[in-house]
């Protein structure tokens, strides 16, 4: 699972930060310390984490992640990473 | 046919996710598990799968196709991927 | 002239895409199929064609340009390509 | 100073386009045809030519930039170019 | 630390600039010239500069941080940085 998406709502300086979907790498959202939760009125379920942004792509940095393109999606700030398989 | 756009909407961690146009390549449609449908109101055909993106971006990856941008077009999130010459 | 700029409006999945504009190079221009009009209202022309956007960029490539940036404007979506000194 | 932005606003076929703020190197903007000028209401100067953004770049890559980075804010289009050092 | 994010509101050719969040390290921001600031209404900190945005990428580039996204969220311009390990 090369890929991975991390976002935020509307400012870069604060969490939450959603790491995952439903079928994301449950070792991977566990070590970023990332909940499945289900917000109301969805019906699908994210993983999500207190941290901000920046301290979660320093995680995945270590893990091998790196960023290949950065967007905003009207208040949503998102970053996709993709780790190059060894 | 070394370009493909992937797209969805408002949110990431759910389908379903837009893989082509009506010219798209039918095999690599078939192996994304994407149909050719036609929404209502619209005057052209597009491809789309209940997967999620993340999902659709690494099925392309393992075909050699690698994200060049991502970028957020109103409430759709858009990548664009190159499958360089082998 | 080693930049160009591809961009369409609203969907991706259907045409017209703006290909050029008035000084763009004539030979590349008709090498894509795009035609140089005046939007009403408009006080400058543009290079257009009936292709879908990635039909485009796959001609493009064969040129040797390749994307280099690809970004939302309001309802636009703008490709930047380059072409390196041969 | 290895950074400068190139913005327009709505259209990319047409200029002007904006090449720099006050601090930046008065030669290379001399260099790209840009005049240092001040709009109403702002309280700040910015260096603007009446080019369009495409043949901006392509002066630019003349003196070693590159485009790192596109995106649309609002309605301004945004070229970020670095200049490696020699 | 490998990542930072650098953002300014609407216009890119005045600050202020804002450099981090209250995690940041504080080293770097002074080097920065950015203070922690809590804007009103606001339940976090983050680190701020007059600085124009330039000429802060300026002065992270001699440390050694490249440019890997830039992209607009509502009206905010946000360039993401990477320092790779040395």
């Amino acid at each position: 699972m090369p890929y991975i998406f991390i976002s935020t709502q509307i400012r870069l300086e604060c969490g939450p930060t959603i790491c995952g979907d439903e079928y994301s790498d449950p070792e991977l959202m566990e070590f970023l310390g990332a909940k499945l939760t289900k917000q109301l009125g969805n019906n699908f379920r994210e993983y999500s984490t207190a941290d901000v942004p920046r301290l979660v792509l320093n995680k995945l940095e270590e893990k091998g992640y790196k960023v290949v393109g950065v967007t905003g999606l009207g208040q949503t700030m998102v970053w996709t990473l993709f780790k190059p398989a060894q």
